[in-house]
């Protein structure tokens, strides 16, 4: 084990955001520096529900960089890790600490190699933009630990050439990643528009969907997690077949309106039952929006109209049978007191909303959303203190 | 150069198409041989528009396997190769070629090693599904080569632990992947529900959609084409920063209504588009459902909805200024004629579609489409002639 003997070990740790652009980002003119054709607008969503953790260790023991993340070594040989961790390390500065009698002197920093932790409080193979958090957190957390004095747009544009959207998760609020003209990128930074207090009434509800994802995707997520193996094995096993039943007989037929129905069906109901109130009422109730994958991001202008969206959507998606609204409806759940629902039995009860057409006759989706998730604008980076440090002070190594 | 000299080469060369699954698979109960969790149903396309094109060859002066797909030599280690060549292998025969004297008993083939060539006639950039004609057309020709006897239902549970939904395009027309129950895999097949002249007016409308892919995806297929390109530039200089500025606008006034507006014009506006219409009829129009990627896949029922569904896309989704028609609408275009629209020209003649509420005032998306195709239900796997074969018959290296 390359551990710490002999040497100190110091470290900084750090949180920072993730982002959903609505705004997106929609080609890169530079594919290395990873520059934009054009400008992006995302919010930030509260760290406190989506956001990576990162420890930075440096140590005279490192005989090289390495890193975990979530738990699992991998590599850093890849060029965008190397990029961010090239244009920190030629800005780091002298750093004492009284406290441990360590003094690292600019010039230093070179030959001093890092142990680098990081984790996400949200599951990687959920499509969401983990990549955003990670390199923003990497970056920033390096900064802090070689004493940057850059400030947030720098940071940014060095965020930026580990991942895109990472540089819009230096901020809080909403934020603009500005294209820049300059070759060198230097000018492609991001900048913050108003903070996370600004407007602060917005909920955010993320409709984790899988189907589509796995439909082409290897990726093995979701076998971890014990909760949406019961939703999926639900809908394999009574949902999914009546489909099958229905399509094939539907192709027998050549019956298009029953083909249509079952394709779309299949397909993203989350933005229909939006696009269905919205018509109702004669005006936009949400906003929606997709991530990197095919989840849906909804977006509610206050907790009210928050609390009557959480209605339809367990309404139209309720948790299959057997299974609990812990687990289904997570992140800040405060709203689900406010729209009256504090248990499965509730959402069986919900009514079928207004501008539903046949109320006899309701098609309802369970197990096609795997989980939702509850949350709002929220703020930027925040520094952590030593005890949330994911590095062993003295070993060096991942807690 | 590891060419033949000295030996004889023997090559054999196949098409296949891509499919599009209705029913989408869920997740998998095992990700080593990809078995699903429920069965799922697809429409497979015509090859003509998207289909892989594979030539294997074999000759004793090969001193190990090789692939080259889309011109650019790729590793051949992944498990994935691996399971389909060592399947294949297993079950290979004798082969006799009496024109070129060439005799290969059974045994042989675990001696000969192979050089496989293989190319998209649709660019894998797209996010269309190429894993799928892809394995299907490497195992369908493998086993050409080497004189497999298995069936189809066989050869896709072989092809189903390339690319799980890859045995669904060893058929043509509609496609059953049937889970199975066997530990092993051996009953996951696909089934052919009904060839491709069973239900043979359907119309099938692919739009191909970059954004959303492109917030966080790093691949870089769209630099290549001239085409999008050109969209890409005027969407980045021309729409994009008014609806950038109207956003900031938006958030410093705290104004919902135009945020959500924005936002979920940023979104899918294609699937918005059908909505509309099939709700003004009140029956749906045409079916649609998402691809691999964010790429909305629309089915019509036969050409006359085609013509006005195009004559909606088109109008909603015109090419940019500047932009033939040619490049924007690949495929079976005739459609197109039927439409009554032979030019760019004729696009800005379009009226605006009668569900159009305020017709004085309608929002139109150009630049947000990279192009359409259009095509239809296709036929499955087919031996092309040695004249179309991607490796030459002498060096055995690709052409």
């Amino acid at each position: 084990m390359a551990g710490a003997q002999g040497g100190w070990v110091l470290t900084a740790t750090a949180r920072s955001p993730t982002n959903i652009a609505v705004i997106k980002y929609w080609g890169k003119r530079d594919e290395t520096l990873i520059l934009p054709v054009n400008d992006s607008i995302s919010v930030t969503l509260d760290p406190d529900h989506l956001s990576a953790t990162t420890t930075v260790a440096v140590s005279p023991s490192f005989d090289r960089d390495r890193m975990w993340l979530n738990g699992t070594e991998i590599s850093l040989s890849g060029g965008r890790f190397q990029n961010c961790l090239r244009e920190i390390r030629q800005r780091a500065r002298d750093v004492e600490n009284k406290e441990k009698g360590i003094h690292i002197r600019k010039e230093d920093w070179e030959k001093l190699h890092v142990h680098i932790a990081s984790y996400n409080n949200f599951p990687t193979a959920a499509g969401l933009a983990s990549s955003a958090a990670g390199f923003a957190c990497l970056v920033f957390t390096l900064a802090k630990l070689m004493n940057v004095s850059e400030d947030a747009a720098a940071l940014s544009s060095i965020a930026r050439q580990g991942s895109g959207s990472a540089c819009r998760s230096l901020y809080g609020g909403f934020v603009k990643w500005v294209k820049g003209e300059a070759a060198n990128g230097s000018d492609s930074i991001a900048v913050q528009l108003v903070d996370e207090s600004y407007w602060n009434d917005l909920v955010v509800i993320i409709a984790v969907v899988s189907s589509r994802q796995k439909e082409t995707s290897s990726t093995s997520g979701m076998r971890d997690s014990v909760v949406t193996s019961a939703l999926l094995q639900h809908r394999a096993e009574v949902i999914v077949p009546s489909r099958i039943l229905q399509m094939e007989e539907a192709i027998k037929n050549r019956n298009f309106g029953s083909f249509a129905r079952l394709t779309c069906a299949d397909s993203n109901q989350v933005i229909n039952t939006v696009e269905r109130w919205s018509q109702f009422e004669g005006a936009p109730q949400v906003a929606y929006t997709f991530d990197a994958g095919p989840n849906a991001v909804l977006i509610a202008p206050n907790r009210e109209v928050a609390s009557l969206l959480l209605q339809r959507l367990l309404f139209f998606f309720p948790p299959p049978p057997d299974t609990k609204l812990e687990g289904y409806m997570v992140g800040d759940t405060s709203i689900l007191q406010e729209a009256g629902v504090h248990s499965a039995e509730d959402v069986a009860s919900l009514p079928p909303p207004p501008e539903t057409k046949d109320k006899n006759n309701v098609q309802k989706y369970p197990g096609s959303i795997s989980y939702f998730i509850c949350t709002r604008p929220g703020k930027g980076p925040i520094l952590l203190s030593e005890d949330q440090s994911l590095i062993h002070p003295v070993t060096g190594m991942p807690k």
